[in-house]
């Protein structure tokens, strides 16, 4: 398939939609980014890419961390993770406390918030005062690009603003389901949504999940075929906060997006993918980015339905 | 691949689990099945068909209907019918009414009662007086096959014991979200869970969402490409209730459960299947059935993730 | 005290209000009443009356009739009445599904509609068809007049349109906690809602629970005084659904709305008292009727604070 | 009315009850008490008291702090306060996020946890690093009391697992409704907590309460007439969580309870009562002090309905 020529109409469709939506502002570090940028790469089993728009301007990859985190927590402690955090849609907004409380402090899902910060929970518990090196060698491993930093102006500012994930993780500790101290928990957490990437580093981070949880390109093995599976299936279900079915639907692709513009998704067995437009639709998740990633799937038929 | 010997290893590896679990009892009709029965059969798009165990006997087809009634409806009126029904999960029990009083009576998917009933009344609207009979209808031509009926005794006892449904159907109502007398309504939707077919004829009826809509052996198209698309998400994101995040997660195909024991899924441009099973988990899931499937999918690698 | 000067000093007042609000309106019988409207009525014990405005003026008592059923269960069920209703304030709408689903199907307290309507179920348990009968010549009794009757054209279009109140009773019957048929007893509620009385005919029908239970005119007792005073307590925390804290707050009286725009009070062991203006505050109280109370309190010291 | 001998039959009625329920057991400073201990202490407006049981020992007031915090935030601020809480009963248990995270970080009523936590931070805007020590020379003014302290082994292990009430404070603070640093408040609202009185003294600090805001015997005013109204008004819809409608209903008078196991209650313009006894009811109210409230207002007929 032609997939330059196909990102070339994807890039020519979405123009008319790129001043739509809103810059995510509830942090000023982020508010700050050009609005109005598109990039789009595709990583093939082989290596070969396919680049259209700034795929290599880095931005902040936010909750798309959440991603690396979790399936770094599987392949440390296998299905007792389950114990700590669900594997279920949560039909509600991705920062709400409601449904926490009445499932008495244990999170539906780990890309929901509650449920990453008791992901990172978890590592923490495994790595202490290394948790934060640990996730960043992490990612530069299933990349396989060593030069990746994070924003120290972002997290600080999120940090200082972050008093709902501290309400959600005193929740959970007050129901006994989180471990170490919360401010060096939420520190970290903070840090790794502040890791910048570009849509071509994003792209060729997910490929070992395209691959039943082996990197194509060096082989190396980050995850079991079934973990693998599983983390696909997960990001199909809850990748999108409550918009997870709006996805599955219109997309039809396993993927995640985070509040910094970035959407990564897997078309199992042929390619990873990342598309990057700050502007967020209703929901929290790139406009501009969905629309690309539906007119992908359109276009290609690599929809998993 | 040798299908055959693969149900034959499944029927082995799941006969201990065949008397755990409880066969639905809130009406004595559907209690009365023989508990451990097991039955399997995949259809190709050739027609060819595997089965394993009692793939001839009947059942209550009951929330696999669902997938019917939504396939006509969207069919009958295209993307408007997402003004009446969402297509996110639900996170919360199938029949609860907390979520449709915040939402304003629109149900969040069309797969828990309240959004099936509002697709029985939104055929109504179309068909009046004949709507279940078109509703048969529909079912015998997608399953090529002439035979079919439902159970007077069923649908009668669940009627009788529906108000749950009826307390549904009156909050719509109430929020202008119901536009058809209420009891026709809800008797042509027992009506329709009431149907009996066997897991050869369910997998039959399956086989136009495996393959984008068309019928792969008549040629009949039935629905758009794009609509199999989206049916096939709405399963996998909604299919098994609180249960769908567990069912994509351990068996990574879009299908539909029903509470009398029967679950259809699709591996799409592959085959369609049926399992019946009439003992259920605690999601209110055939419990064989989804350990039957899930064991399918690790066998043959036939997830979508 | 001067009460008819307080009356006139309170009717100066509350005159700048009496455009403000509005007229309930989601049926049309009770829409097409005058909406500027006022008139009040104290009786006390001695059979003394002073009237302001329109004390002569029938209209729709709507929930106020819920003191008089519960008073009427009470005292022919004694505690057992409180297996199928509650006694705490809900902190929700006096419509809500949400709380009656959490709780089993057991309304809060007898003042919001599942309560009252669980309420007239279980007088229709002992009266049965004579169920209306009976409870409109219980407030003949307590009001020492023959006279009183419910408009037909007011039950009609509230039963007609009213699907939340059968969503309501389906859901309590759902859970075991209905006994009778849901139709019949939502037609005996929407009837002894649409009966019509003046403040004259309701500040007299009140005077009962300002005197522990016993009508200080005929002497009649008809509760007990432990259950006088279980009832005010009631009203005091339940008597105008989610702004009781606010009437307690401002009043300082037991009482109870409706939607008419009447508004019941008592001062134990002095007078009882009933207001009526039909523009309704944003909780549906009566506005002026909820400000001409709190005057009066004010003016004569008369909270039970 | 012969108080003494009052006393001494209630202690005789609830002494079958001393060993039902449960001592607070959540923090072990709580748990160590003597848990079959009884007191109880009514003063009159003339300085005269009446006393039965241990009404000589200390013990943690707890929630009971949450009166005292109130009123003088109420006398700093006036009804501006109303603007950081409600005035509604929550219907939901104490400690309860839910309805926080509905209502937009606005607790209900400063009788829940959220709602005194949102108080207590309301007298730090004023009162900075001196709030505690302004808040217990506020109740050592109004118990005429100058030997008030408080415990810090209580504070402290309260402090240490506090992660619900943390939780409560992130979750208004992401709202805007929280002014000050979450640690400093939180300290201050658990020293208030962890203040130790006796039933005499704590008698004594509810007088001016029954006098419409000043203190009978030193003439001292400490809130408008008004304003003590509403403060009993609170007590009374609000005043013991989600069993105050339970408490209005058997007790009739307004009144507020601490897990410590003490009950301070007001009989308007008559007297001012506490009572003592550590075990607790399933709604943390303590179970024998209930009780002898009840057969106080059975006994003396002193219920304000």
């Amino acid at each position: 398939m032609d997939y330059q020529s196909i990102l070339k109409e994807i890039k020519l469709e979405i123009e008319p939609f790129l001043s739509e939506g809103n810059v995510a502002d509830y942090i000023p570090a982020l508010a700050k980014v050009e609005p109005n940028q598109f990039a789009m790469t595709l990583t093939l089993f082989d290596g070969t890419t396919y680049s259209i728009g700034c795929s290599d301007t880095k931005f902040s990859i936010q909750s798309i961390s959440k991603v690396f985190t979790f399936t770094k927590a599987l392949s440390l402690y296998g299905k007792k993770i389950y114990n700590k955090v669900g594997k279920e849609p949560s039909g509600n907004p991705f920062n709400s406390l409601v449904q926490l409380e009445y499932e008495n402090g244990i999170p539906r899902n780990p890309f929901i918030n509650a449920g990453a910060i008791a992901i990172t929970d978890s590592l923490f518990t495994h790595y202490e005062r290394d948790t934060f090196d640990n996730i960043i060698q992490f990612i530069k491993d299933i990349s396989n690009n060593y030069e990746l930093d994070y924003n120290e102006e972002v997290w600080r500012s999120e940090y200082e603003c972050g008093y709902r994930n501290s309400a959600l993780a005193n929740l959970m500790k007050s129901f006994g389901n989180f471990e170490n101290d919360i401010e060096s928990v939420i520190k970290t957490y903070f840090k790794q949504c502040s890791i910048e990437m570009t849509t071509f580093e994003l792209s060729r981070a997910m490929l070992f999940l395209a691959n039943h949880g082996v990197d194509p390109i060096t082989q190396k093995r980050f995850v079991t075929q079934s973990q693998a599976k599983r983390i696909n299936a997960i990001m199909l279900t809850c990748g999108h906060y409550d918009a997870s079915g709006e996805f599955a639907f219109h997309v039809g692709l396993p993927g995640k997006s985070g509040v910094g513009g970035g959407i990564v998704a897997v078309v199992p067995e042929v390619m990873s993918i990342c598309v990057f437009s700050p502007r967020l639709n209703s929901w929290g998740n790139s406009l501009v980015g969905t629309k690309a990633l539906e007119l992908f799937t359109t276009k290609t038929g690599h929809s998993i339905f």
